[in-house]
C-alpha cells in the first residue's frame, strides 16, 4: 500500500492504493504549511497505520530535487507565504517513518499519464497544466527531464503582438511570459471574467490559441515529444483543442515531417487520460520508486 | 579502431581513432551525395583496410533516428539539392561492412563535449551551434533528447520587437524564428556584412545577444541544463558570450536560484571545450555504441 500526496498551492489531494483501480483520495485546502502538513500526515495515520510502504509526493514549487542536496524535499523560493523554505518531504517522512519520493506536481502528472494514462507506451511526452498558473513536465526517454532545477515551461518567452493584445502579462517575474499571457489568471485580468464565463466565440479564445500554440511550437522543436497532455482548469473549454492543434500546424508549417503532426493532429494533443487524478497517481508511482530505492 | 563523420552540408569531416589524443581527420567540400559519400568510403579504406570496428555518423538533418524504421539512417527532409532521402548510414554500411551509429551533427556534438569537453561529468546540458544555420543537441539525465523526431532547436519562435528590428527573418518555414533572426545568414542579410566583419561595438551585438539570450531563457524553462555551450562560426565573436550571459540574467531576472546562474554564470554559457572537433569526436562515440550494439 502506497501513500500519495499531490501538494497544490489551493488544495492538497491524499491518497492511498496501488493505481487507479484502488486509489482512494481526500483532499482539503491548502492553509499554513503546519496544518496542512499535520492533516496529510494524519490522514495517512488514521486509515492505514503502519501499514504503508512508503509516500509519494507531487508538488508545486519550485523545489529542489537534487540529489544530495541539503535541502532535498523542499518547497524553495515560493511566493507562497508560509510555504518558502518547507521541509515538505522530511517532515512527512519523519511523521510516517517512511521513505518519501518527491517532484513537482507536473512531473508526477507526466508519470500517472505515462504509466496509466494518454501516454501509456510512450517514451517521449509533455504534461501541461494551464490553470492559475501554467507548469509543465516532461519525459525524455522515458525518464523525466530535470537538471538544474527542473523545468519551469510556463515561463518560457513567446511572441507578443501587443497591438493585437495590449495586455503586458501578469506574472511578477517576467510580464508577458507564457504564464504571464496564458494562464487563466492572465485571462481573467485581461477580460475581467473567468475563463468558464467566457462562451466559445469570445475574442479571448483565439488568442488564447495563438500563444498556446506558439508554446507547443517551441516544445516541438526543443523536446520532439509523442504526445502533449494539455490539462489544468483552462483546457476544460474543451473547445480550446482545436484551436490549439491548428494553430500548432500553422506555426510548424509542415516543417517537422512527422505522421503525428502532418496526419493524426487530433491525436497529438490530447486532454489527461486520468483527468484530475493525473497527480496523485503519479505520486503513488513516487512512492514506489522510493520504496525500491529503500530495499538496501 | 573507430571511423567517424561529421556530415554538414558545407563539408565532410571524417576521422579515424578512438578519442582527443589519437584522433586524425581529413575533411572534404560536400559536393554531390555519391561523391561525398563514396570519398568518404573510399578514406576509410585506404586508411585503415578491415581494421574498423564501426563508423559513427553526425549528420546535418533533418534526419531519421526512429529505431527500427524502414527509414533509419537517412537525411529526410532538407532543402540541400540531391541530399532528400539519401540513405547515409546504409550507403556507409554497406561501403565498409561494419556496423554505424547515427545521429544529428548537434546530437554528435553534445556527446562529445559531455565525453571529453565542456561537459564532462554533467548529465544534462545543451550544445548549440551559431553557424549559417542554428542547431542544439541536448542531455537528459545522460542520454540524447530523441522523441518523435529530433530537436530542432533553432526554430523555436521568440519575441521579435519589430521596431527595434524591422529584419523580417530569413528562415524559409517560419520567417522570424530564432534561426531566422540570429543565425549568421541573418546577421549577414540584416547588415550586408559577414558576422566577422562586423566591429565588436556595432549594433548587431546587442541584438544578436538579445536573442540568444531569449532563447536560452526559454530552454533554461524546458531543459534545466547544467550547461549551455554555445559553437558555430557566429559565436567565434567571443564578445558575444559576456553580453549573452548578461541578457540571460536579466530575462531570467532572479527566479531560477541556482548558483550556476545567479553566482557562476560565467561558467554556465561557455564556448565547446572541444572546439571545432566537438562533432567528430561524438560521431565516435556513436560508433563506439554501434559496434557494442552489434555484439550479438
Amino acid at each position: 500500500m502506497y501513500g500519495a500526496i499531490e501538494a497544490g498551492g489551493t488544495k492538497f489531494v491524499c491518497g492511498i492504493g496501488t493505481g487507479p483501480s484502488d486509489l482512494e483520495v481526500i483532499q482539503f485546502p491548502t492553509t499554513t504549511s503546519a496544518e496542512t502538513i499535520g492533516e496529510s500526515i494524519a490522514f495517512f495515520r488514521g486509515r492505514v497505520q503502519n501499514r504503508l510502504k512508503a509516500v509519494g509526493i507531487a508538488s508545486f514549487g519550485p523545489v529542489d530535487l537534487r540529489p544530495g542536496s541539503p535541502t532535498w524535499g523542499r518547497i524553495t523560493s515560493t511566493p507562497k507565504p508560509g510555504w518558502q523554505d518547507v521541509d515538505l518531504a522530511g517532515e512527512v517522512g519523519r511523521g510516517l517513518g517512511v521513505p518519501v519520493g518527491f517532484d513537482t506536481d507536473v512531473n508526477g502528472a507526466a508519470l500517472g499519464e505515462a504509466r496509466w494514462g494518454a501516454a501509456q507506451g510512450l517514451e517521449d511526452a509533455v504534461y501541461l497544466t494551464i490553470g492559475t498558473g501554467i507548469g509543465g513536465g516532461a519525459l525524455s526517454r522515458g525518464r523525466l527531464v530535470h537538471g538544474l532545477l527542473h523545468p519551469e515551461m510556463g515561463h518560457i518567452r513567446l511572441p507578443h503582438d501587443h497591438a493585437a493584445d495590449p495586455y503586458p502579462g501578469c506574472c511578477p517575474f517576467h510580464g508577458d511570459c507564457l504564464e504571464g499571457l496564458a494562464s487563466g489568471t492572465a485571462i481573467r485580468e485581461r477580460w475581467g471574467r473567468q475563463p468558464p464565463d467566457l462562451e466559445a466565440d469570445h475574442p479571448a479564445w483565439a488568442i488564447e490559441a495563438r500563444y498556446l500554440g506558439l508554446a507547443l511550437t517551441t516544445w516541438v522543436c526543443t523536446l520532439s515529444p509523442q504526445l502533449f497532455i494539455l490539462g489544468g482548469g483552462v483546457m476544460r473549454q474543451s473547445h480550446l483543442f482545436p484551436m490549439v492543434r491548428k494553430e500548432l500546424c500553422r506555426l510548424l508549417n509542415g516543417y517537422i515531417r512527422a505522421a503525428a503532426i502532418l496526419q493524426e493532429i487530433d491525436r497529438y494533443v490530447v486532454p489527461p487520460g486520468l483527468g484530475d487524478r493525473a497527480g496523485v497517481l503519479g505520486a503513488i508511482i513516487l512512492a514506489e520508486q522510493a520504496a525500491r530505492n529503500a530495499v538496501p
